[in-house]
């Protein structure tokens, strides 16, 4: 399987061509300023920023098809970008070609709150979706540290702090609409609820970066604003401990809504950043959902096995507003790290592990950071086994990032050692390729015969995924 | 795209070699027996049986790809075989071929009580995995009518009364090993509960019914056994009011483990076979999985949820072996409906609709069996919109056949007009693929794509899905 070659490089005869086309068809609508070309190749962490030659801004899926059929006539690669949030570069152009922006498709089609589902544009973010829908007692649970969009957020597989409760995209995706590769414009699944009827094109353009299809569409499962929330935080005397907690949490099926470590270093990241007082110690902050009864019941089972690891005091959060803070604390931790070493850069990597094996990796992680000195926090939506680790490093100093680099590598193998992946929720894109083969083995074969058969001309965001050769 | 043509017709000479090739190889392990040979084609349904040339009963993975090379190699079609309880001619051979038969790879390769998961070969049937997960605390939730092979589940896609809770197939295979159409064993996913790594394979060949790949091993989530459990049954006046109180308990959030439909001849029938006394009326089955003060307050809210449809009593079985009375009750529905038209046979259809729909869409149905005068059950799992007939009809007689076929046709485009799919659980096979154009529209030769590209020489189970051209 998977022997035809498909090596794109850049043409700039072709890319010339096809940005004239698109420059009279959308005439400002198709931007080639350099700033806003810089804006839409990746921004956030230290991979090279590899800017598109033109970006589009689409407002249909029609129009995505159209721009497609442009870059698929003249062999010109095309990059989805939905808010310029991903950590791996995944909007990176390295053979060139047209960034389509799909932000101004930020229309709710349909809100069916009585079958629990809606369908979004793919510009859509899900703070926007969830302000929508406050009114009607529903929300979407799936939660990336940013306000991505639904498209990206489908595109990457993403999920959050409540994926251990709700399930990442792959569970909360319903169907979608996407642009295949010849610019065929297509609806996977349907509004029901489960369905044996052929391939599960949905789950599988779910997680595909673009590579395969450009998502226009989304339908997604809602969930009920639950009766009874309730929040917490709870200290640990140390990283191990922490983690066994969790373990045990888990293992005794309770159904915690959201479970979050954060090693000490990034509570005192959070206390400087986002004006809490929290002893800095290793900490879990946790949420539960459900009636009141069953979260005061949820939350007692929770203190008991915390006391059981040395854990504790458990300190309540009933109001909103307390809740409120603590996660947006939370969400803020990437921005908090960023500001423990000024001036430095910071990569923020993603692994995931059996639960059994996540006190194991984490402390191993650990003590790696230790030996080399770095500035670094890890935080985790540790009830699925992911965590994160955002070290901070100076970019103008090529040993620190050598060493960066190579801290990077060894939690990965650590984590597809111990039967896990090289990333929960952030995705592949550049920067993750070169785990790939270790942890599919034969499988990575499969996959690339399916994006030579889906996209032959391998215009689908080139060098993502796969290596510029497909 | 999916342009070149890959059909493939019976090759009698092709056949001839391949089957020597396995005796010489598998000895009394590969037969060619006329009975064993038909009980290894369809055998459930009125759909013709259409036995393989041989069945060779593989014992290993790595038997199954040098069975699996051994076919690539002549061109010869081949069929995996689990339990034979499918519905919808899955194991027919329409161009001949190689029936693999995997009931005796039937061990449990390991159990990780601490990751809630397993892994099991796939000709572990779901009974047998929960027998031996009893003393441990866990269960296994899916469970289609049948006591299938886990293999054939994934292949299938199947679901059955706990999916409203605990979801499909689909929500459930956290990795598989499969052998490719080349003989090629791949292991997809991992035992990380989540990843972003690259193409769902797992979803991708869940569902795929042998077209694209053998499936040899599963590794499933696993449920902790809950704390407490009860289950009641609920009569109503008519079917509409107890359709519209499924759609009020989903709608509300009570997050019922199962919630059944059985319409008054499926009550009659199961009186009669399963030595009930139920009134014979529109009934539901339910259970509720939780803490004991959890169980009490969902039955609490259903208990109101029936009254105001009109529903009731609400009669409880809280000793287990009442529940377990009445849930083998429900999975003897089948088997109870035969008996309602001696010397009949069955044919049991399947569709799913958004759950709004779903009082609307059993309705029309019920009235079309009306007006036909079938004998005819219906059972549905309702909480999900999905929901079965079962059209009793004497073989022999050409018009009462092609009535029930002209009645299954109306019942699959009415599904898919109100949004839903021509299966919720049985899986295309060969009865469904008339369905599959008009539910999926350009999507279904983006299947066809995938097809081609995995299984280039349409040997994976060929005619099923998709005709015999591919």
């Amino acid at each position: 399987m998977a022997t035809s070659a498909m090596l794109i490089a850049r043409d700039d005869a072709a890319i010339e061509t096809a940005v004239a086309r698109l420059m009279e068809r959308f005439g400002t609508r198709c931007a080639t300023g350099e700033s806003i070309r810089e804006q839409h190749g990746h921004t956030t962490t230290y991979l090279t920023n590899q800017p598109p030659d033109a970006v589009v801004f689409a407002s249909s899926t029609e129009e995505v098809a159209e721009i497609v059929r442009t870059c698929a006539e003249f062999g010109v690669p095309l990059i989805p970008f939905g808010t310029g949030t991903s950590l791996e570069g995944h909007l990176n152009a390295p053979a060139g070609g047209i960034s389509i922006d799909l932000s101004a498709m930020n229309r709710i089609v349909a809100v069916n709150a009585e079958d629990l589902d809606c369908t979004v544009e793919a510009g859509v973010t899900r703070m926007q979706l969830n302000e929508n829908l406050r009114d009607q007692g529903l929300f979407f649970p799936i939660d990336p540290g940013a306000d991505a969009s639904l498209g990206g957020m489908a595109a990457t597989r993403a999920s959050g702090t409540n994926a251990v409760r709700y399930g990442t995209m792959k569970d909360n995706v319903l169907a979608l609409t996407a642009v295949m590769a010849d610019g065929t414009i297509v609806r996977t699944g349907s509004r029901a609820r489960k369905s044996s009827a052929g391939y599960d094109l949905t789950r599988l353009l779910v997680g595909s970066e673009g590579t395969l299809a450009v998502i226009t569409e989304v339908t997604l499962k809602l969930s009920g604003i639950p009766g009874a929330v309730s929040a917490g935080v709870c200290p640990f005397p140390d990283v191990e401990s922490a983690c066994n907690a969790v373990i045990m949490t888990i293992q005794s099926g309770l159904p915690v809504a959201r479970i979050e470590f954060l090693d000490e270093h990034q509570v005192r990241a959070c206390n400087a950043y986002s004006k809490l007082d929290l002893a800095e110690m290793p900490t879990l902050f946790l949420e539960f959902h459900g009636t009141e009864a069953g979260v005061a019941e949820q939350a007692d089972r929770f203190g008991d096995i915390a006391e059981e690891f040395g854990g504790g005091p458990f300190d309540w959060a009933t109001r909103t507003e307390d809740r409120s803070r603590l996660w947006k604390a939370r969400h803020e931790a990437y921005w908090a790290s960023l500001r423990l070493k000024p001036a430095a850069k910071g990569v923020s990597t993603d692994v995931c592990v059996p639960i059994s094996r996540l006190a194991e990796c984490v402390m191993a992680t650990r003590a790696d950071i230790e030996e080399n000195g770095f500035t670094a926090t890890m935080v985790g939506h540790v009830g699925d086994g992911n965590f994160h680790v955002l070290v901070l490093f100076d970019p103008d100093n090529p040993d620190e990032m050598a060493a960066t680099n190579g801290f990077i590598e060894r939690l990965n193998w650590r984590a597809i050692e111990m039967g896990g992946t090289c990333t929960g929720e952030h995705g592949i894109g550049q920067g993750k390729m070169k785990y790939m083969a270790r942890e599919h083995g034969p499988a990575l074969d499969v996959m690339r015969t399916i994006k030579r058969a889906l996209d032959p001309g391998n215009i689908m965001n080139p060098g993502k995924i796969f290596t510029l050769d497909g």
